[in-house]
């Protein structure tokens, strides 16, 4: 097999207004980068594609810089290490971090996580055992502190982050219910992820389903998607509940958010409405990680992705996947060997 | 002074659309009630004016039934006994209690509280020692958990909740910067109330002021008024900020309410919003009133009445003062004896 010598890359090109468009992005070629003292390269074979990415394009600084224009697009990924000048990484290690969208990438070991093959299958440590299961476990249980026996109903529940988060509940012993869009996915929802009932919010009646389902109210809200769906959810609170904001999907591309209007409800069911970064938990991946991993070992917790196989050029369409709610579970870019 | 035979009252008459008009009270009297067994009659001399009144006057159930119609508007009050087949009660006693927009109130001593009026004078126990007050209190002690140091912003500054909470604020040794309307509201707010600062919501640049004011981020805000304004601190508050969702003033005549379009900065500065109702702590409320008393005593905590003086039929109008923002402090509708 020929050495690689080229590193295909994708670079933002221009800050997108609603969805990002063709012309937002830049595709760059460079050589495979040559580590440093200290550095070790990693060929990427999986990029992890997150709502998130949205935000980070926008010019506006929030948890974290934005990605500037003409720079690699921000990403997750997983790979093998190729070549190191690092003490601490060997070739052949299998490691996940911030490596962008690229082929190849240079790193010294900050925030990469090396990743035990021989457990888990690899693409798993993008899925359950990645970021978006570790926002799932942090989120829910230290935000939402939820009780046995309490009602728990999570949004965007076919997703990365609320699929792991509805299963971490029902390990909890909560009633579960799950939003999501279209009835194959609401079928995902039960029976692959294992909820006690799922809400299709493309049907009609998304308020008076809740009320059926959740007679005594909603005690924890996981919602990933803001807007009507939260609107609506806000009206079926219990006394006391916790809403976890973890993100809102349905309002990335839009200029104007729309902010909940029932947010009153807070007042009347002496509630609250908390956000959340699982960047302040990483001290406790490590426990995290162990506790995510022994659940899927147990087959009490399922990881579930959508791989599409590709190269790096088809990351701009494979985004577009996530606001058309055409994945369920953790949506990963496979990069075929060039 | 002839015996007083009759109990002038205002009732609720219809539902408003926005603020309030004439024809949505009527106003009826009846014969004075005579005490039954194990209750007292109180001769009510002063009428508590909350904005959360307006939200009673609506159809939809919230924390409390909606007023019915045809029944006697609901309000806080104080005054004296008349009358007494209650042992706990006397003829002569100082009481407080939900007693209704009416003149005479017969009370089987529920929720009543009797008010020692050679310690501090009666209005005051309407003021910063009543439900005004003791919702300053436990929002901002309990739900804002203010350290030391931290910035607080308080809306609604100049009025009954918020000049009390921004007071226990600076007694408990923050930064205190308050929002109310109007050049005269702002001067109160710090000459009256020793708040540090004030900024005029009606002029342009909150948000800038906001920035200079806090330009380490705002630790707690606590919330009366929402809209617009909730929206601006928004965007300014600190990492692991606590938001006191106490009330909305702004919204309560509006058909739409506005949602905090920037309530994603939840999740950037991982931060909560929640709802309080002061009826919660309702056991601790002997405790929070001997504090407030000690605070008012010593001279650290100012209780600011704005006392309008007249009969139950100028309770419509005195209402609409506090949308119209025209009081400082607590709103008291003092009634004349007839």
């Amino acid at each position: 097999m020929p050495e690689p010598t080229v590193n295909h890359q994708v670079r933002l090109a221009a800050r997108p207004s609603g969805l990002p468009r063709a012309t937002d992005w830049e595709f760059t070629s460079e050589d495979v980068p040559v580590p440093d003292a200290g550095q070790f390269v990693v060929a990427i074979s999986h990029l992890s594609i997150d709502p998130a990415m949205r935000g980070w394009m926008n010019a506006t600084a929030s948890y974290i810089p934005p990605v500037e224009i003409g720079a690699v697009m921000r990403a997750g990924g997983a790979g093998q290490v190729i070549a190191s000048e690092h003490p601490g990484f060997a070739v052949g290690d299998y490691v996940s971090g911030a490596f962008g969208v690229q082929e190849y990438a240079a790193s010294d070991g900050r925030g990469v996580i090396k990743l035990d093959t021989t457990l888990v299958p690899l693409p798993i440590y993008l899925g359950a055992l990645g970021m978006t299961g570790l926002t799932a476990y942090f989120a829910l249980l230290d935000v939402g502190r939820p009780r046995e026996g309490d009602t728990v109903v999570v949004s965007g529940a076919a997703g990365a982050v609320g699929s792991v988060a509805g299963q971490i509940a029902k390990i909890k012993g909560c009633r579960v219910i799950g939003i999501a869009g279209g009835p194959e996915k609401c079928r995902v929802v039960t029976e692959e992820f294992g909820f006690d009932a799922a809400i299709d919010y493309r049907e009609p009646g998304l308020r008076k389903r809740l009320r059926e389902l959740a007679p005594r109210g909603v005690d924890v809200y996981f919602d990933n998607v803001g807007g009507e769906i939260l609107d609506n959810v806000l009206t079926c609170i219990a006394r006391g509940a916790r809403i976890i904001i973890c993100g809102a999907v349905s309002q990335y591309n839009e200029d104007q958010v729309r902010g909940p209007a029932n947010y009153m409800m807070l007042l009347v069911a002496r509630a609250s409405m908390t956000g959340m970064l699982v960047f302040d938990y990483a001290d406790r991946y490590p426990e995290a990680t162990a506790e995510l991993a022994g659940w899927y070992r147990a087959g009490k917790l399922v990881s579930h992705e959508t791989i599409v196989a590709g190269s790096v050029s088809d990351f701009p369409a494979t985004l577009l996947m996530l606001f058309e709610g055409a994945n369920t579970g953790k949506l990963i870019l496979a990069l075929e060997e060039g």
